[in-house]
């Protein structure tokens, strides 16, 4: 039977979905769904292709009260570079939670991707970073360091951002663009452990596979997001670093065991915590989050399908709301 | 970086893609590639929301060789025909396999899926059949139930068949189906233990939860695909069948333990043969297929990433030779 389907560009998705508020709310309310019990959200699915340097990731979640799911696929083919083309890219698509029936393709080649973690980590600074932040700082100089500064300060707006990376141009380059975006004092710095110690939040957003965090720069009154762990192999905080924090928190503990910092805890036989909490029964209200200002948390963010289907829901009701898109009859 | 993509919505797909030769070969090349042991085919990704009595799975396969690869989405909302919409949807997304761009969305709501299915039968049939077919008979009514008979035809050209259902009015609705698409004597019969009497070929394309095919109905020179159970719980054939077959063939023994015939001869306790031969490997002529007309060969087919890879690349092949379809820069 045929039936409409609405096929949204990557340029009108911009148009329609900012890293914004409402933007970090709906992702918010995602997570807290997660903590319900009641979402169903199966292992991702991953494809290796080592024949063109490639790998294939597939994520969904189904959350009860959300119109849609959404089947999101991210590939990344880390030669494109050399012929002119992004790593990363990829398309969601969102189907009935009622029916099944395909309603929308959002060909956003990883904007909403880049949006919904983003947004996870301002979820993240809201519910564990102290009170007031006055100084971030992100390691990481790529498009998640712009997106996870903007949106922590969307929900802590400190007047200060501290930048470090392996390559000082790119931290320079960064520290540029946080200054215009956010209009504030943005500076790349040469040492991350002086960094680290200025800050009230830090932020990590690489690709490392070995820890760039080290245990003995945590202080009282630090938070810690770790977003650049998805995948068996890397890690970004050194083990000990999740046992000496107040509290260590995963976006999804099944996740993080496999892809996240926890895996590395673990496999260095450095974690003995029992399963830490997940960063939605914190916001929910189910689990003890920060206690005082003084204290160290960390959150580790592996990506969960959930954000995916919460993004997805989100641009397809605003792209309604404005008549965005073209449709197609199959 | 912008890029085309292309959009086949299932009416041009129906006019791209038929049920022929070239496209049994085109699988048949995907089982040969799977014996090679350099298709990269993860597990299926499978997501139950039973507040709509639905279901969800994601397929898909890297062959090297192919220009692309393909990520199929299969709903099946089974409350949907209340509502006067099919069970079964669908989409399959064709991506470049040297740079994991989109290449094409492929709008079948289910098509492909019917094409590559029966084509797989169409395989199976070529390959373990008895050289000489006269009687096929098929148990169920459905769609598949057609287009099984059809695909087998191609590479058996047998003069008559029986089909066996349930409901008596299906089965003899899908007999003048049959007759009228091939020019063959097709009957409706109440007895499926006769039919498979009088068989060479018998396809089995039901959803059954309980075996409609018993072990003493094998008889010499008879080959039965069993095509139906692609899930945990289903089963079509007696557990003691595979065992007194004298070659018991799956489409991917991973995926037969799971969902196929496989699974339940396996719980039943039944099944001690060790690993059985895949399709392909037979196909490729690593493993031995049928060695005279007079043996008993079962196929076991749940289903494969592999095919759909194979399916979407032939569609979007034959696509950018006609110029079907349209495209959206994004």
């Amino acid at each position: 039977m045929a039936h409409e389907v609405t096929i949204l560009t990557e340029a009108e998705l911009r148009g329609l979905v900012k890293l914004d508020l409402p933007a970090v709310e709906v992702v918010e309310r995602a997570f807290s769904a997660l903590a319900s019990g009641t979402v169903v959200m199966p292992p991702i699915l991953s494809m290796a292709i080592p024949q063109a340097n490639g790998e294939v990731d597939v994520k969904t979640a189904y959350i009860p009260g959300f119109d849609g799911f959404a089947i999101k696929v991210s590939p990344g083919f880390f030669d494109n570079p050399k012929i002119g083309l992004p790593s990363l890219n990829g398309l969601m698509i969102l189907f009935s939670a009622r029916t099944g029936l395909v309603e929308a393709m959002l060909l956003d080649n990883g904007y909403l991707t880049d949006v919904r973690t983003a947004a996870a980590g301002a979820v993240a600074a809201r519910h564990l970073a102290p009170s007031r932040v006055e100084t971030a700082t992100v390691i990481g100089t790529g498009i998640q360091a712009r997106l996870q500064i903007e949106a922590a300060h969307l929900v802590r707006p400190f007047s200060r951002v501290l930048v470090w990376g392996r390559d000082m141009a790119k931290a320079r380059a960064c520290a540029a663009d946080l200054t215009e975006r956010l209009k504030i004092t943005a500076e790349a710095v040469s040492d991350p452990a002086q960094a680290v110690a200025q800050s009230q939040l830090v932020v990590t957003t690489t690709p490392a596979e070995d820890p760039v965090v080290r245990a003995e720069w945590l202080h009282p009154g630090l938070h810690i997001t770790a977003m650049g762990s998805d995948q068996a192999g890397k890690n970004e905080i050194e083990a000990a670093a999740l046992v000496a924090a107040d509290l260590y928190v995963c976006d999804r503990v099944s996740q993080c065991e496999l892809l996240g910092e926890l895996r590395s805890a673990m496999a260095a036989g450095v974690w003995r915590g029992g399963t830490p909490p997940e960063l939605g029964e914190i916001v929910a209200g189910r689990q003890t989050g920060r206690t005082s200002d003084d204290q160290v948390t960390i959150c580790d963010l592996t990506g969960t399908g959930a954000q995916d289907t919460a993004i997805a829901t989100f641009a397809m009701k605003a792209a309604r709301k404005t008549g965005a898109g073209s449709t197609i009859l199959t």
